[in-house]
């Protein structure tokens, strides 16, 4: 690849994707975004919607020089084309050597997309697809990281990185369980106005104490987020912060006997970056926030540099 | 209430109603269901719809003197009218007498609702309606009856009975869960069609131990329902499996430490007691499968002998 080039990483999710355009220098030119992410697409959508995150970004005119570097759900199987897992123990410094490159596009730049990551072992099955990025791109910020690394949201990760490689990494689906048991079980009638406040931090509080103390209990907890507003007048507010402090709770409860004692990265949003802190801190350990898109964009750098 | 005439038992449920007409003696004359449970009823359709239930019955000629027993959610809020909570400990052979009675019901025969039970200790908030009937009804089959009782289910109950009293209770909301889950979120994709059974039953033996060993891990292995699917080649019905394995093996590793040593009545549908029974089984544990329906209907004809 040369140098000389502007070039465009994308991360291409399930609900959205996200696109950048740089500098040779590694200046970040132009950005754009939409809500056509791989659940909303076939495969046979994906030129028309990246010809048109190309315009978007002003950048039509890319040429087979100037390669485009894509991340995330573009490469499962449901996507544009599978980009196989690495296995793990998983060399980050070679993700980009590992991508996939789509060689048919439409008349558009190649387009090369960086594998997700695999653990095979019996019993701790488990993938992840963009997260490998961000990870490389913590490296990027802490070349010398090595312990846990949390990356909450839809689907928490919890990575363990040594020596520039994935060691191990855990899912927890703690995101979704939040937005379907808000969305389509008894809960939904607990559920306030998002827009309301009052009460929410009490509720977050007494929810994350309860997981990170029981994270044994949290089916039978669950209930109690429907009973305590029908019998202890707790407002929907509560309930909606207890639910999101319980989930998180019990995720970091679960997982917190098998972190070391050092600093946690924490990559995600800032609302779920303090929630995160604020659990781990009441197990003692101490946390660093990454900006996600940060994370992700110097990622998506490191792996274009890696592809030749 | 003269024991010479006919009488209306019901439980009022969630999605659906049944109705039997027993005779003076207790003997079963007729029985009747529909779908018009209290989800889809406003206050004003119930006299309506126990008229046709009535007419199902062929009971459309019953008198003042030949009243109605209903249990389940006809009583909550959102049903035809609240019928308040028994605080705990509460005395099962009260139910009846604490009934809350319908007055104005259209001409109808008088409708006595039996009373929910809730628990307004703090921290372990928790509210039923219609298993108080059962747990009666059990009474009935056993009158002395003094332990735990499992009654499975889309929010399945366990309850601790001594003398009469119910003295303690939790839910857990494994069967929505299990619904939700299946239906709402990432793991439908690895859902089979229910038809098919192969493999699942090793999906449940496996989902049973882990949720067994490890009912605070079950957040995390959620998303190995997906991964393994996806990564280590399990079919979709070992998926479909080990989802329910799971979800029931929390609910009973989370309870089992709270558990006396004796047998344990589980009060469900058949397919349910077999997981609950091989559940308790590996806890070391013994248990006594009681049939749901005859529960309920001996808690009806428990509760209406109350009613004077």
């Amino acid at each position: 690849m040369r140098n000389a080039d502007i070039w465009v990483g994308i991360d291409w999710g399930t609900s959205n994707v996200r696109a950048w355009t740089f500098a040779p220098s590694g200046e970040l030119l132009a950005s754009a975004q939409s809500q056509r992410g791989m659940a909303s697409l076939s495969k046979a959508d994906y030129p028309t919607t990246l010809s048109q995150l190309l315009d978007d970004l002003h950048a039509p005119s890319l040429t087979a020089q100037a390669p485009i570097v894509a991340c995330g759900m573009i490469g499962a199987r449901q996507g544009w084309k599978e980009a196989p897992y690495l296995d793990l123990p998983a060399n980050l410094e070679r993700l980009g050597q590992n991508a996939t490159q789509i060689e048919e596009s439409g008349g558009l730049p190649p387009v090369h997309i960086l594998p997700g990551i695999a653990c095979h072992t019996a019993g701790s099955e488990d993938v992840m697809r963009g997260e490998e990025t961000q990870l490389l791109g913590l490296l990027r910020f802490y070349p010398d990281f090595a312990g846990w690394v949390c990356l909450p949201g839809t689907h928490s990760k919890w990575a363990n990185v040594q020596d520039g490689q994935l060691l191990g990494f855990s899912t927890f689906m703690t995101g979704e369980l939040f937005e379907t048991l808000s969305s389509h079980t008894i809960l939904r009638h607990s559920m306030p106005d998002p827009e309301r406040k009052t009460d929410e931090e009490a509720g977050i509080s007494e929810g994350l104490e309860q997981g990170l103390q029981h994270p044994e209990d949290v089916t039978r907890q669950l209930f109690k987020v429907r009973a305590a507003t029908l019998v202890a007048g707790k407002s929907s507010n509560w309930a909606r912060g207890f639910l999101s402090g319980l989930l998180i709770g019990t995720e970091i409860g679960a997982i917190a006997p098998e972190l070391s004692r050092q600093p946690v990265p924490i990559i995600g949003a800032p609302s779920l970056q303090r929630l995160y802190a604020e659990g781990l801190a009441r197990k003692g350990l101490q946390s660093i926030t990454i900006d996600a898109t940060e994370a992700t964009i110097a990622g998506l750098k490191a792996a274009r540099e890696q592809i030749s």
